[in-house]
C-alpha cells in the first residue's frame, strides 16, 4: 500500500494515527474499566476470526490499539479491516467516539 | 516500603522484576491467544476488586502486568497483593510457571 493510500484512508478513520511508518494506532477511552475490558475481548475475537493480532494497551480506562502487517513489514489492507472493526465495536458500546 | 523489603519480596516471586524503580513488571506467555484475553480479563476483575489497575499489554500470547501505586509514588503492599492474585490466576489456567 503506497504512504498516499494509506494517508487517505487514514483521512477517512477519525482518530487513526500512523506511527512509525509501520503502526496504525488509536487510543480509545472508556467511561468505566470494566466496558474496555470487554472492548478488548471483542477486539480479540474479532482479531482471531481474521487471524490478525492488534498490540493492545490497556492504562486503567484507556485502551490502545496498534496494527500492522508484519510479515509485509508495514500497512496493509487487512489492517484497515481490523481498524474498522475497532471502530464499530466501539460504536456499538459506546456511541460515536 | 524499603528497597530491602521490595527485593525480599520479588526474590520470593519468579518472573517478577522491578522496573525504574517503582514498576512491578511480569510477562506471562499462553498456549493459546484467547487463553491471554481470559487471563486479562480475570486480572481486570481482580483490579477492580482491589481498586488497583496494573498496566496491561497483548503482544499475540504473550501479556506483560505491570503494576505500581501512583498514589505513593512506588511500590506498596498492595502492589504485591495484586502481584499474587496475577500468579494464582496464571497458575490455576496455565499450571506453574
Amino acid at each position: 500500500m503506497t504512504d498516499d493510500q494509506i494517508q487517505e484512508r487514514l483521512n477517512a478513520r477519525p482518530g487513526w494515527t500512523l506511527k512509525d511508518d509501520k503502526w496504525l494506532v488509536k487510543k480509545y477511552r472508556f467511561p468505566q474499566y470494566m466496558k474496555g475490558i470487554e472492548f478488548v475481548q471483542q477486539t480479540a475475537m474479532s482479531a482471531e476470526a481474521l487471524n490478525h493480532h492488534p498490540m493492545i494497551s490497556i492504562e486503567y480506562r484507556l485502551v490502545t490499539i496498534s496494527v500492522t502487517t508484519w510479515s509485509e513489514g508495514g500497512i496493509t489492507a487487512l489492517d484497515f479491516e481490523l481498524t474498522d472493526r475497532c471502530d464499530r465495536l466501539y460504536g456499538a458500546m459506546c456511541g460515536t467516539d
